[in-house]
């Protein structure tokens, strides 16, 4: 089924439901730079790289689409050189879809996330039952939000930049992703009731502030662009209902989730849950900033299509290798191991030897280890080719469990034994 | 033509010249794990890693054969480790000729390096005339020489370790190389004409001591190895003339040039010009830890036949890219530009537009800088892929320029314009 947006369809891009079971979903995604197959991992290439890794590298792990940083590129190297190159896509030599954020969430990360001393979705570590408050690092905010516009000190040299929904779109038209998120003010668990409010209600205005630059600007690189709008309201469930139909009102062809999330992983469920309620069924839905095993499972049984997360490709860099079960055949509660520990200094077995990954094709534990002991830059790259191949691989199975009908079985299977 | 060696010949190598012209010769060195065409550049993978790329990337940059460090591999992750992993080849997935040195370098590396505060060939910087003495940085010698064996502290963290002749072998019969080298002492270029000739000495004591323990162990991992002896004696005419017809009259089947090899490149060239005339034709000539583009030239019109130097990657990973000529077709000095220059901001074309490489083919100079300057760990890997794929096609030439009698011409092509 083709979608139609407010100002005319857009010729790029498709969304086909193929199958619904229960919330549910899987479609074929198409973008004019290929087809995403969803429910889809986004791996996070921040600064036009996923980090050690090549294109080529990254195809072979199965990564379908990419996440890059509108805030991050417009400091380094500035949108008009990914421009000259001709946008991300050759700039980086990626040829398959790309996303960019819009910025939105580094005025959180810099602002309400550095002067809360919270992070994204809750306050609490994910694992921890209960969820205390757990304050972490607290310091000045960087960031002045304002009707008009967002100022912000630069986290690389403190120097003051001005953001607006409009230069928010002028840069990604100038990035040139396949998709494109309006501009927004993502809360913190610790804002109340009332600055959420106020807050979503702004962001409202920016969206259609957003859809009126992206209506009224061309693409800038001989292919469509889609504008994702982004439904924020915190763990209040009137605000979010009523930003997500607001959101899906206003025409976008494709609806992003936006965090906080609430201060529990049952929050968080909560807070999907309400928020697709109020979805159209025939957009592409995409959940910010999530992709841990656990909740990617509880976002797709929910209805969400894609994700975007650093974990699998940070916990990479420091050694956490994904892994369902330990060599005992029992789950891992995390789902990887630490490939630094001592036990694998002698242990000349693949990290998963039933997994098809390059790494674990050609390369053992005692390896990979030496390398992170020894420091060397292979280590993070095998790291991140094997989790990239994982995360990957457990879309794929969920997309062919709810194909078949037993999506549930799949998620009860993984996450029931595990304690989190 | 096959060689023999002492004890016998050694059935998995041979060295077979097809072209001599003057000193230069065109040969192949056919090992247990596949042929090299020499001359040759060794790349280095100090850690059983070359930093930052994977084995298949090696290959296709035109590598045709490693060089690991028995020191750093005895302290990590420990050759017992490696040799449970089948031995190097295994342990690293790199299916190609492997050499290791002996850890005979790290004596001076750890010890007259740091207590003279010199480097390996002279006290000068590449490029600087005159060759007056510029003293390092100076510290305590971590290391204590003695006949029967060196002692060292780890520069890890302190501890104390032996190194026997006997040790060395046994670590590199562990290690599993297809060329591993005699355990000596690197002199220092401050070291005097007495010390230098009775470290010579000695070091032809240790290589019997090598050759012996060689010859009464088997190879570990089922394929055979090939012990080179090393040749010293500094920058002094008899000392070098004589260790190099010992060395060579003691049956070892392939020789190596240790360094000091003098104060100055001009030194440098007639150490190797006494050492070859030294030596047989029929043998494969190492010659360590060289490898700028200057000195391959002098070193392969002077009858070397395999150079192993750590500049083209370490350059490459602080953003040094390999070319010739600038944009306007005038010779680069150092053969290099640094990609972290303003100038390449907005430059999208290929490093080097003729080069053939993975990185010239589809990265622009504004991605790789930007991956430099934003800290990205692709950009050493791009930068490396480029400076390995640099040399083997310089060597590559320089093989066709003698088989068609014009090395000469390239020789003076390449060095003239140069301000070396």
């Amino acid at each position: 089924m083709q979608y139609n947006c407010r100002r005319g369809m857009n010729p790029g891009f498709s969304f086909n439901l193929d199958c619904e079971r229960g919330a549910a979903r899987v479609a074929r995604y198409r973008t004019p730079h290929g087809v995403i197959e969803t429910p889809a991992f986004v791996a996070v290439g921040t600064q036009a790289a996923i980090k050690t890794l090549s294109p080529e590298e990254a195809a072979d792990a199965g990564v379908q689409v990419l996440f890059a940083n509108t805030y991050h590129l417009y400091l380094r190297p500035g949108q008009e050189t990914v421009a000259a190159a001709g946008g991300l896509h050759r700039f980086m030599a990626w040829d398959g879809p790309i996303m960019t954020d819009s910025g939105g969430f580094q005025v959180f990360s810099l602002g309400a996330s550095l002067e809360h001393g919270v992070g994204k979705i809750a306050n609490i570590f994910p694992g921890e039952a209960g969820g205390a408050l757990k304050g972490g690092r607290r310091g000045k905010s960087l960031v002045r939000v304002e009707e008009e516009r967002v100022t912000f000190k630069s986290h690389l040299d403190g120097k003051s930049h001005v953001f607006t929904p409009e230069k928010s779109m002028l840069i990604q038209r100038a990035l040139g992703a396949d998709m494109i998120l309006a501009f927004d003010e993502c809360t913190s668990p610790l804002h109340d009731r009332a600055y959420t409010g106020q807050s979503a209600e702004r962001t409202h205005r920016w969206a259609e502030r957003c859809l009126n630059y992206f209506a009224a600007t061309p693409p800038r690189h001989g292919y469509p662009q889609v504008l994702y709008g982004i439904v924020q309201g915190g763990a209040f469930e009137d605000i979010r209902r009523q930003s997500a139909r607001i959101i899906a009102g206003m025409g976008f062809e494709a609806i992003a989730i936006g965090g906080n999330l609430g201060r529990t992983k049952a929050a968080m469920h909560q807070v999907i849950e309400w928020t697709v309620a109020e979805l159209p069924r025939d957009r592409p839905r995409h959940l910010l900033g999530i992709g841990d095993v656990p909740d990617l499972f509880e976002a797709v049984a929910r209805g969400c299509d894609t994700f975007d997360c650093v974990s699998p490709t940070r916990n990479a860099r420091n050694g956490g290798l994904l892994r369902r079960f330990d060599d005992d055949g029992r789950p891992l509660p995390k789902f990887r191991l630490n490939i630094r520990n001592a036990c694998y200094a002698d242990d000349h077995r693949p990290v998963e030897p039933a997994c098809a990954c390059y790494t674990c094709r050609n390369y053992s534990r005692a390896y990979i280890r030496h390398l992170f002991i020894a420091n060397e830059p292979l280590g993070p790259r095998l790291a991140t080719i094997h989790n990239l191949h994982f995360m990957n691989r457990l879309l794929a199975d969920m997309r062919a469990a709810i194909r078949a009908g037993c999506f549930d079985d799949l998620k009860q299977e993984w996450l029931l034994p595990s304690s989190l």
